[in-house]
């Protein structure tokens, strides 16, 4: 029986590319690279450091990978202006879907496992409208491991009290539902973007410049393991799900 | 004292660029494009199934990569194609370099640790003129983990019968040098870009496409944690790199 609703964060509920125009007016003419270069670069960083056993948490990462990225075109930043800049992290839109959304599955537990510090969390959600419609906020940072590794989906039975068969895991990020399909979740993939639109994004100009990159790394089921229960366009969809498991209320 | 020099192969002796030609021929046009993001998803894949403790071997990360990365372009392959266009892997070309690099280094045990399964790295040797410099060409496959997990690192000792404090790694990938590092070896990092090509590749012409971005993803030294202790623009200069080390033959 399908009892809760675990949300991945940063793609999924907020918006990672609303950072673009804070970062355009911090570094004139260099805010799409920018934002797709750091959120690339914060995910590898993630992965690497889980994988080397050299955990540090998500803001941590969130600035080592904006220092990379500065660096790429040259420009310095002392830790004061990295963490001015980075907290554009914490202050994402969410979806326009996302609180009409979490509201339809009230009848649910509603939760957030993310990456995120649980500071960089707080601040996210306490900002946006999602707080009320949520009964958690889950962060991996207890086990210094970070998405997909396995003992970061840990946390949810240990903290919401209910059992991989018992969620549905919602994410947009194809590493994010290989790691919690692999893991024993149910799983719905939200498809920001179809094949169709990638397509378009990549052959409908000439050059393919960093944001048409980044949907081509970042935004399509992955062929690396496992893949979702259900895809579907977007978060109002998500009341519709349990009906996929005959055993649910 | 320093035994040993081991050598990281795909980037480092071999260039993964070479690839290019052989793709564009398959997919007229798409040449650039697909050897960028093919390359990015392979790491990625390498990097997520270590995570997830499904290792499944180099061969069948590159193939998957691949896969995903004709999905972008609409582009369908069936198992028998993928395979051939996948072996171009096993025909990269060796830089200029690497064989008189090599040669120089005679005093020492020279090896390849890498992330290709053992029927990638024997073509890929021994179709190229370095296997006579060669003690020995060690996979990471027999530990079910790709590089940078700590445990990749451990068939050097295991197979060459060296500590990690008698070893300089040399490689060209980032988080190679990070998780050499942290592994314990002394680490020689070949910069085959420098942050001033790098720029000029970003910033000379309109827009960034697919190969400057992957250069900024991927040929810049990585904020996440160990640095190398060697900088060096080329092969050539290896042989020049124990004296930093005072108790070095």
């Amino acid at each position: 029986m399908i009892k809760a609703f675990v949300f991945d964060a940063y793609g999924t509920l907020y918006d990672v590319q609303s950072v673009a125009g804070a970062i355009d007016a911090a570094f004139p003419g260099h805010g799409d690279y920018i934002t797709q270069v750091w959120r690339l670069k914060q995910l590898e960083y993630s992965w690497l450091r889980s994988m080397m056993g050299r955990y540090e948490d998500f803001w941590t990462v969130t600035r080592h990978s904006l220092s990379y990225t500065l660096g790429t075109l040259g420009l310095a930043a002392n830790e004061d202006l990295l963490a001015v800049v980075a907290d554009a992290y914490n202050t994402l839109s969410p979806y326009a879907d996302a609180e009409a959304a979490l509201a339809a599955l009230a009848g649910y537990r509603r939760a957030i496992l993310s990456n995120g510090s649980p500071a960089m969390l707080a601040a996210l959600v306490s900002q946006s409208r999602l707080q009320p419609h949520l009964d958690a906020v889950l962060s991996v940072d207890g086990k210094r491991a970070f998405k997909p590794d396995p003992r970061a989906y840990e946390v949810v039975q240990e903290q919401l009290g209910v059992l991989p068969d018992e969620v549905v895991f919602v994410s947009s990020n194809g590493f994010d539902v290989c790691g919690a399909k692999s893991f024993g979740f149910h799983v719905a993939r939200i498809e920001r973007v179809t094949p169709t639109a990638l397509r378009q994004a990549l052959t409908g100009s000439g050059t393919v410049g960093p944001a048409a990159l980044f949907k081509a790394l970042r935004s399509q089921a992955e062929t690396c393991g496992e893949a979702a229960d259900v895809v579907i366009g977007s978060l109002a969809e998500l009341s519709a799900v349990p009906g996929r498991w005959a055993d649910s209320p």
